[in-house]
């Protein structure tokens, strides 16, 4: 018996640029990206695009178009834009992914060209699988076009479409070779849209930054009524601190480590309970409330700081209880925990807070402390009527 | 305009083993495997196993139990032991995959966990796939059985299966955990697939060390004569270098480094042109013989060195023509070179020899050249008669 050892580091560089105006001709950045990417060839670029942003952005295949045109001596434009349904229908459908791959292999895109995807989260990760199984990983750059995927997903280094109903079973960690955070897409966000991003915020601050979870609760009005400043700094420091996450610790979750996943149990359970009308974000800000109020049953976070973060949640416009969060507990959220913990691997690993800016990891999950906390919510919601907007 | 920059570095490490009687309860390599992996929870074992190495070692499924039946403490077998089609055909059906994503789900293997393959190329290929694209990634562990995998592919990081009947068309870089390479599995090969891995020891010798080529040359005949410890010696090398090859480059290919493919572009064509009846070895054999004969015409490599490399393949055995090679051009090997480019991404890049245990890569390939070297393959092939075995 004998044995060869093998062991080598593989680095992954991107960029994350911050921008507006992307496709207009006046903006440099993505002409500079492709004039940098080293070639000893025409680069191809497949576009696909999520029909929400197309919808609400009529100029954008055609601006797509015009700004490539300029580029022909460098990358060569794929004239079939693909566009697709947006949201997590398109995580859903498997014949997507194929339509993808066979757009790949119809128009000869190779493992030295380019897929971007523009959209949201969910399309981001669709299309991110797609790049990552054709060719062993096309070079895949990310434009998001939500204040979630514009902070949170669509920067890392994941990629997953559903199997099954099953949220994220199948998928792989690649990073993209570069991210364009362009603020012009969030303007035509429909409110739901715009809010539920910044709960992931939200999460980073409470178990990381309390500095950052103040100025957060000092500016919920002003991010409420959609202020763009605001906005921008929310987006570049959650970015920041999600970036740093993937970089200082396990980057592909070999070991033990986790991802940024507080308030998230319950909150992957209760998008499938709900058929996904629920959003991530807006499942999220519930998720997060529930693991605030079984930390303050812990006595590990006070009544004053569980209070401030619910506050915020509520005047950011979140509401904080689903009527499936009294889900029959036989396929209720309960069972989202041991989903989570199957997902990630290993024991079950539950963030909760210690305090504003401190998680702490445990391994166990009470069952009465969750049903207190959901029903300390319900009863907390404002009535039906108050709840009109 | 403002940007961010991620940059980390994942490092992979693994073992490759060489071993043999492996799942015998005298050998301790895969229990001490096991007992070493840093474990907070028993950890679930899926094997998927070759139909072929499953008949051609009847106690297989037997002794695997056995096996982890002492290991009970540290591992916990799923009892259903699957046992899937060996050959190109189980990169064929997308049905396989499923079948394997669909095992995950309802064993609750998470990505803590290992998948186990045992069997050849194709089989490890197909596996790793599954393995890599379930929960993002669920640890892999190769058992490979013939000895192109045990040589080459299945000490790789590469997976995959065929799209459409396109080689190779999806899958992904992701290095198994562990390696065991166990020679008993070598003895009940047929003479086809025990000769077939041997024309990758030669590719890589041919291209890097004509010492390793001197050595396979004076031991053809015990390699043709199924002499084992002969055997041993030829894989643990192309395996050594193989594994060098990968951690010294670029890995995970995604800069413009290239996999060690000497011969391989009209050997991928050759296979799908024959549906696959061809093996991949004994069509690499002949686009090694086809890529010495190109190298000779443009004088870089002499008529002798050509001859012995021809000569060598054949006292191994080896057929050097295959009446495919004679399609019509339309559908013929030159068109795998486009679909070689194509796959590898960026420049057409093709591997000549400057001689014994050098290889050179080239950017063109002039049509006549190779037209004339399938002719003379076709000239020196031995009549019909004398070739049946």
């Amino acid at each position: 018996m004998s044995h060869l050892q093998q062991s080598f580091a593989v680095r992954f560089t991107y960029n994350v640029f911050f921008t507006e105006k992307l496709f207009k001709s006046t903006n440099p950045l993505l002409a500079d990206f492709f004039t940098q990417q080293s070639s000893e060839l025409r680069k191809k670029i497949l576009f696909v695009i999520d029909s929400g942003v197309a919808d609400a952005h009529p100029d954008l295949l055609t601006d797509i178009k015009a700004y490539f045109a300029q580029l022909t001596d460098r990358v060569e434009l794929v004239p079939e834009l693909i566009v697709i349904p947006g949201g997590e229908i398109s995580k859903n459908d498997p014949a997507l992914v194929e339509q993808l791959v066979d757009a790949v292999d119809r128009h000869g895109v190779d493992r030295h060209s380019y897929i971007v995807a523009v959209g949201g989260g969910s399309v981001l990760d669709m299309v991110g699988y797609a790049a990552a199984i054709s060719h062993r990983g096309i070079r895949h750059i990310r434009i998001p076009t939500t204040v979630l995927s514009q902070n949170d997903s669509g920067v890392g280094v994941k990629n997953s479409v559903n199997y099954r109903g099953k949220k994220n079973f199948l998928g792989t960690f690649v990073p993209p070779v570069a991210v364009f955070n362009d603020r012009d897409f969030l303007i035509t966000l429909d409110d739901r849209d715009w809010r539920a991003g910044i709960s992931e915020a939200i999460k980073v601050a409470l178990i990381k930054d309390s500095l950052f979870f103040e100025w957060i609760e000092r500016n919920a009005e002003a991010l409420a009524a959609r202020d763009m400043e605001t906005m921008d700094y929310l987006i570049h420091r959650c970015a920041e601190m999600h970036l740093e996450h993937i970089a200082g610790g396990d980057p592909f979750e070999m070991g033990s480590s986790r991802p940024l996943d507080f308030g998230h149990w319950s909150a992957h359970k209760l998008e499938q309970l709900t058929n996904f009308e629920l959003r991530h974000g807006e499942a999220v800000a519930i998720g997060i409330a529930m693991d605030c109020l079984y930390s303050q049953q812990l006595g590990w976070l006070t009544d004053a700081d569980t209070n401030r973060v619910l506050k915020t949640l509520r005047t950011l416009g979140f509401s904080l209880y689903q009527p499936m969060l009294d889900a029959d507990e036989s396929k209720g959220v309960l069972k989202g925990l041991a989903e989570f913990r199957e997902h990630l691997g290993g024991q079950l690993t539950i963030m909760l807070l210690q305090g504003i800016g401190k998680g702490v990891e445990v391994h166990e999950i009470d069952a009465a402390k969750v049903r207190w906390s959901i029903a300390t919510l319900k009863e907390q919601e404002p009535t039906a009527e108050s709840q009109l907007v």
